[in-house]
């Protein structure tokens, strides 16, 4: 098979363009080379898109696959025109049905991002990362009541990802604390945590997946034992059975997956999207 | 005018179809109620989803906007069929074109993210996020020759945020170190960075915005005065320029321009798109 070039084209980040089109990408089964052209927001820039399309198309026997966020018109014309790809034009396709049922015009407004030192929501999703940062791994008992979500775990089940992701990605300030012997000793869930436990969240994790996990930061040590890793795992799972905690098992899901499972679970009302 | 909602229904975690959903609605005026309802993977699921949006239709006399990423045709076939919103289909719309283009059949793949346990990517990923942890504002000068990128910049100029969200988002490993009085006073960068050069960029911003957001930290204090402000940035972008590394304003950019910039500038090789 022929290499094939996918170009991602916007007059921002180009963020939207390969999020989606790597997603219609991933339902076929191809490797294509990637070359994303963000911040293309002049006819200049666009002409020299252009070029590079049509060199590429020459050289690898096949029209590349173009995928473009553009809201500048101007733009989108030069590529529209010129441009010997395939092209799949992502806003046009849903805009201009979407003029129609609104019945007015769209605003041709680049990116998703106006003017951030301007923005509330972009503060608090820089406030949130600074707390989710100081009340990782159990750091900070301070401020729990302003909390989001608290995550519990034992160590490497996912809680300071999904902390930070839930942070960066949805402006929610998530603490995660650690579940350590002395807790399982207790059979309690940290004492600084009761009084919130309506916000609390477990994650766990196969035995055998914590061990592989484990053993890559420590390898051979007692912590990353297949048999340690089975004992604090059925420890954890008890004392959240017990607590009437919300939980669900990491092994096999992403980042994304773990945080929109807690996210429908506990429906925060601060949610930005 | 009417309230609308809008709903983004996807097999996984919808948050590819909210990605795009919101950068298209973007080109509008309106603040539209928004929905998610992922995981929808069953014909069960989506009979739900469909009296969901009928109901809402009812209640609000418009139709609802609905965005889908299924990859599953049953699902999406009770939706199509049922549903008395817009369907804006954003996968068929632009997978069945691409089956003919490259002469195969889609493999219908649910989500981005298959089995994270088997994925190699994946595990860069969270090594990543580990290594920008443990080297965040100059916490650690071990291993830096294995960073992908270094950031520099005065305390509140936008580090750390834009670290970790290369570490998220791109697999790189991110370390940042803050320039201050000392480095100032040496007029050099820290020395221990020094030998990483070409991996080093700076961060720079206008000396009212850093005054503001220091002023939330530490309100009234020296650090945060506008005097002090302009002292470091000064100092800062002088030694940047000596140091004839490059650099960028963070002034008016989100995390995602800040980190899409950077990767244009740098372009690191070990790239996870």
């Amino acid at each position: 098979m022929h290499t094939r070039t996918v170009f991602f084209i916007s007059d921002g980040t180009g963020i939207t363009a390969e999020t989606f089109g790597n997603a219609v990408l991933a339902q076929f089964e191809m490797k294509p080379r990637h070359v994303r052209l963000p911040f293309t927001d002049t006819v200049d820039k666009a002409h020299q898109a252009v070029r590079q399309i049509n060199h590429t198309a020459e050289l690898e026997g096949v029209r590349p696959i173009v995928f473009t966020t553009l809201a500048n018109m101007e733009v989108l014309e030069v590529i529209e025109t010129g441009c010997k790809g395939m092209l799949l034009d992502m806003f046009g396709t849903f805009v201009r049905p979407l003029e129609i049922e609104l019945a007015v015009k769209s605003n041709h407004r680049i990116g998703r991002f106006s003017d951030v030192s301007k923005s509330k929501e972009y503060d608090a999703r820089i406030a949130a990362i600074d707390f989710s940062l100081a009340h990782d791994d159990g750091q900070s008992n301070r401020d729990l009541e302003g909390a989001d979500v608290i995550l519990v775990g034992v160590s490497r089940s996912g809680k300071t990802p999904t902390s930070l992701y839930l942070a960066m990605q949805h402006g929610l300030k998530a603490a995660n604390y650690p579940l350590i012997p002395e807790d399982f000793e207790r059979k309690q869930l940290p004492p600084a945590l009761m009084p919130h436990r309506k916000k609390i969240f477990g994650l766990t994790i196969q035995p055998e997946r914590l061990s592989q996990i484990r053993n890559e930061r420590r390898p051979d040590s007692r912590y990353a034992s297949l048999e340690n890793c089975r004992n604090e795992v059925s420890e954890a799972e008890a004392m959240m059975r017990r607590a009437g905690i919300r939980w669900l098992s990491t092994t096999t899901k992403s980042i994304e997956e773990i945080a929109t499972t807690i996210l429908q679970e506990l429906k925060p009302e601060r949610l930005v999207y």
